[in-house]
């Protein structure tokens, strides 16, 4: 067809995200479904960024996909689910709507180049940012608009948080095709402007255990995750949104270290356990609480990635 | 009297016991009642014990009491609470038996000297070994028999179990006055032979955060230890005694090892957090893991006291 465009080419950057309610365990492995509802802050992307390119065109022979100027393995099961679910997004759309005036051929193979500024798979959400950018740039590259969760959480589950900025819920849904467990904002980016994140990075190493097979360790081996999920997440997920509506850093700091505290409680309740804090890691929490019961109020909080980087 | 002796002196040890399925938190902090039964293996004494010396005079003044060669406060209310049982129950046997030949004052004051050779304070136990070995010299100073497990117990919550060789549980018992909190042997010390235990001190420092007070944090702000003591410790206890009866090293070892890290769990679970495991702990939990994967099953085992010993 004369109408297609040869080269399409799409450059899009996402943020990193950090759960206040922690994601860990999944009640559906192939659909990215999470044992409970989380919630998150997303960061401004002038420090933490993932940026992503993607080109389609008929030359192509195969996906190609690049990972930090590292070519790696298009096949991976993640990035097939999502490549297949935003070409399915496609189709539907086109289908839908015989008047599309898209050009772009739904067989193009595309070719992804995909850049971190910060450490790849140290605990630093570069999942999230690099599954959120995937989706949004394969988006645009096919013409795909609305909910991008399930494309996102396909890749990543808490990718689907780094599609919004501010504070953003993934609620968990119920129904057993995933339909309902998508990413909501609780508050927009500008709502509370004096809340500040300071990441200290004390470990860039890649993790020892990856958090995909933790969390499957923990859901099989920890009844302690089981009982927070279902009996403690629900409460803390209705105060931690009520806390950012009101703009209440007390209560927010407070559920906030609480939260991950729990969730490393969980992790240390798994067989074999994991630890993803290290002493440096404890030494902050200690100073962080002689610095709060210093000024006598909550000022300063902390909260964990998954190799220790708070 | 002339009857009366002028001087009596005793010297007794005691050892320190582990605990395998693992007490925090009481529900009665005056009477120490647990929240949990729990289940201890005892130790030999060639290796780490308490030894005490008890001596009553009609010439001493006041009651003393010197640890590891330094003078403590005998006013402490544990001390207290221990020489006031102690000193009921021989009032108490006196009167049921009037022909009763202990010439022993009860007016007389005590002087004791305890000496530990192990850590003190470290999470080896010293307290249970040294409040066990406490009750016991003092029954034989003032003449005491039967059931010790509340003089222990008033000292420290797990000296109860130190009472017994072999494997012991403390019954967490129902009563509010706590007469049914009591320690009894599930197996006695020669039961299994092949059993070793090895004690690897990482760090002999003194605890930032003493039992006593991070399990009274822990139970005020732990939704986990709660859970755990009232949903999962009652199964573990009996899974347990059934290994250890049945001499099980691979469900005996697992158990433990998951009762540790729960236990660990929960401190994390407290705010702020309690962490007695640190960098060497975690290494030493890999090893392990390594060596039992290596071998294809449970060989070796671990379990952590308070400052991450194990």
């Amino acid at each position: 067809m004369a109408s297609e465009k040869p080269l399409v080419t799409v450059t899009c950057t996402a943020p990193v995200n950090i759960a206040v309610i922690k994601y860990w365990g999944k009640r559906d492995e192939d659909l990215i479904l999470p044992i409970n509802s989380s919630l998150s802050v997303t960061l401004h992307q002038d420090q933490l960024k993932t940026t992503t390119t993607a080109v389609i065109s008929k030359d192509f022979t195969e996906d190609q996909i690049w990972l930090n100027g590292q070519k790696v393995d298009v096949g991976q099961p993640r990035i097939q689910a999502c490549l297949r679910e935003i070409r399915r997004l496609a189709r539907k759309r086109r289908s839908a709507d015989d008047k599309d005036p898209l050009p772009l051929s739904l067989s193009y193979k595309v070719h992804i180049a995909s850049v971190n500024n910060f450490p790849t798979a140290a605990g630093l959400a570069s999942s999230a940012a690099g599954y959120a950018c995937l989706a949004f740039t394969l988006a645009q590259v096919y013409g795909v608009e609305g909910d991008l969760s399930e494309v996102a959480r396909r890749g990543s589950g808490s990718a689907c948080r780094s599609l919004y900025g501010g504070f953003v819920e993934w609620q968990m849904g119920e129904r057993a095709d995933g339909k309902d467990s998508i990413a909501r904002q609780v508050a927009p980016e500008l709502h509370w402007p004096e809340l500040r994140v300071l990441i200290l990075v004390v470990n860039s190493e890649k993790k020892l255990i990856s958090s995909t097979v933790g969390m499957q360790t923990s859901v099989e081996t920890s009844p302690l995750l089981k009982f927070r999920a279902e009996a403690l997440v629900p409460a803390h997920m209705a105060e931690m949104t009520h806390y950012i509506k009101e703009r209440d850093f007390q209560g927010f700091g407070q559920l906030t270290m609480k939260e991950s505290n729990q969730c490393h409680a969980t992790c240390l309740d798994t067989f074999p356990p994991i630890s993803y804090l290290n002493d440096i890691s404890r030494r902050i929490i200690q100073l962080v609480h002689r610095f709060n019961t210093h000024y006598g109020e909550t000022k300063a909080r902390w909260d964990w990635g998954s190799t220790g980087n708070p």
